[in-house]
């Protein structure tokens, strides 16, 4: 627990923005109850939304689908695209911060919760910022850039008693689930080897195509579904890495991170795994896996979509086989719906969420070791 | 050119079996014509089956779907079957030969070439000893088990005037080759990436899992397809490579050699390529190739149904898509049909063939590179 002049001074707050908070407010936040939320009629958690970029539509229109959670906030530097949104979502304009004054919104009891949808670089700050107002955190993966800020992250929302979830929508999606069943429940038995990759052809000028703010190339911003998938279906940590990576278009996209990257991975079990990435070409995602008894594959790490096929044989190796194929016919932003609800239900009934920041933290340090093998420094 | 002593010296015959040898039938194979196949109204080139296996049991059906080609010669361990085989493509009894007697061939006129489908590690014994006794050669793949075997086959037929043909089928079926078209006409932009993987689950008892008959596990069995795939795609070199083995079943199927193994090629353009195999687990063949444009996708290295998709945008990024949905009709022994038709009108014409055995070596130099990579000792 922090005084009161430990998280001011952690908080870098001016003197002048220290002067408008009350002592109560400060004091109420510096040991904020387990669930943070206010009891009363209306137990719909309170997101606010930091970065107004693309995902964070999906988002917005997510939680106006679920009945767990609300838009009670909105952090941005652009005031009118703010303000446009707090209308459409019902926020009011006293709960939109920019991201210098954001820190005020400690003493905002509407919200209970961010959702940090900024470029990678800068999730770190936003959530350890956020901890320390009091909020919990549903951070957008990459987690961060460099192990060592994730580890910071887990640590500030531990100490300021905030719950951290890192947001793998996947995780929380129909056919994920059941293809991790059906690998659980031995359906293609022994797990020998996956597949996956996940990329696009991505344009001029994105901030996930610089180091300052995407923290790394397209291993960081979509390889690293293919590594969550790996470890989510065989349910292990990678052990051995290999990998080697490449840029192809020297047109100025590619002058701080790789264009490609392909890498190998073994698991304590045994199976293996080999997984491409890109930036520099139109790669939908995909996962395979094959296990002694049959293979499933599933198409599209997207927001909508996921396809399941498979084939295995119960009897074992020439017997009949069992064919599986399964769409999950969500439409966006059922994703976002989902996971908002997994973590607003965490905060309700003081849950762990299934993607702490510890998951977030294993696929650094696993995307750390990738880069290492690929010859890349990363963070 | 080698002496009649010399032959008969490299040929490891016996003296009794020499004895059974004309010196003018001796002579004529030791100096063949460039072409090696009779003139006259029947121009099918003859083909004696080294090995009847099971890939043997296509080719000689190929063969009689061939206008090409014709089978004229048998050699084999198992006289009974051989007669039976025999008799069905009406090969004489007097053209069944065992394997020690096998060199007496080179007085059969009506033998022009063999097709070795033999275990992996007897392709160059009997390779280089048809090639001594003046026969071209169609090998099955591997071409070897080590690279210096390779390099030994390719300077037997060098020295003895025969064509060396390593039977990479696909190399002329019609999707493949549709596939390299399309990605050297530039359909799919600048190739970025590719993705491959092939292997099945391999029954107790199987030659190919032992190292003295398969040479390797199933990279050189059947992730050589992977491989090779990449290199006629790419139409480059792989340049590094990356790799993880592991063995997961200790039931007795291997103890020579790995069960699944994943690696990673990077070629001189900058493509990358991450592949898996595996003896452990059904996995269907298949290989994605990501460009600047679009990507394709061709299932299956089986013996037919090769399955084309393609999306991909001419006008580059963001634009409208092509797709291509397209399945190759014809059905098994088609490829072998295809095959033997290409090596049989090299021999009439005088002509090398597109997978000569300079394109099995390189093969071979590459799968050496991956187990080194793996930490896998070849040969």
């Amino acid at each position: 627990m922090l005084g009161a002049h430990e998280v001011l001074s952690e908080m870098s707050i001016t003197r002048r923005e220290f002067s408008r908070l009350g002592a109560l407010a400060l004091a109420a936040q510096a040991f904020p109850s387990v669930s943070g939320v206010a009891q009363g009629a209306d137990r719909r958690v309170g997101y606010c939304v930091i970065g107004l970029g693309r995902i964070a539509n999906h988002f917005l229109r997510g939680v106006a689908e679920s009945s767990t959670s609300k838009i009670t906030g909105l952090v941005s530097g652009h005031r009118g695209k703010a303000e446009r949104i707090a209308q459409q979502y019902g926020v009011p304009k006293s709960s939109i911060y920019s991201y210098e004054e954001m820190d005020r919104f400690r003493d905002n009891k509407s919200i209970d919760a961010v959702y940090v949808a900024l470029p990678n670089s800068m999730h770190a700050e936003y959530t350890i910022r956020s901890a320390k107002a009091g909020k919990h955190v549903l951070c957008e993966k990459p987690m961060s850039v460099a192990v060592s800020e994730a580890e910071a992250m887990i640590a500030a929302c531990k100490a300021n008693n905030v719950k951290l979830m890192i947001a793998y929508r996947l995780h929380y999606e129909p056919i994920t689930l059941k293809t991790i069943k059906m690998i659980r429940d031995g359906a293609i038995g022994t797990v020998q080897a996956f597949d996956s990759s996940n990329g696009f052809n991505i344009a001029p000028g994105e901030w996930r195509s610089t180091k300052a703010l995407g923290g790394g190339g397209p291993l960081m911003d979509v390889g690293i579904y293919s590594l969550n998938a790996a470890r989510y279906l065989t349910g292990e940590e990678p052990e051995r890495f290999t990998a080697v990576a490449s840029t192809i278009d020297h047109d100025g996209r590619f002058n701080d991170v790789e264009e490609n990257l392909s890498w190998t991975m073994r698991f304590p079990s045994g199976a293996v795994a080999s997984c491409s990435t890109t930036y520099g070409a139109p790669m939908p995602g995909y996962y395979k896996v094959f296990g002694s008894k049959g293979w499933l594959e599933v198409a599209s790490f997207g927001y909508q979509g996921q396809h399941l096929r498979a084939s295995y044989s119960p009897g074992g190796r020439g017997t009949p086989a069992t064919t599986v194929d399964e769409t999950n016919p969500e439409q966006d932003p059922m994703h976002f719906v989902r996971q908002a609800d997994h973590f607003s239900r965490c905060i309700l009934e003081n849950q762990t969420p299934d993607t702490p920041g510890e998951e977030g933290l294993r696929d650094m340090q696993h995307i750390q070791s990738i880069y290492r093998a690929a010859g890349i420094s990363m963070g």
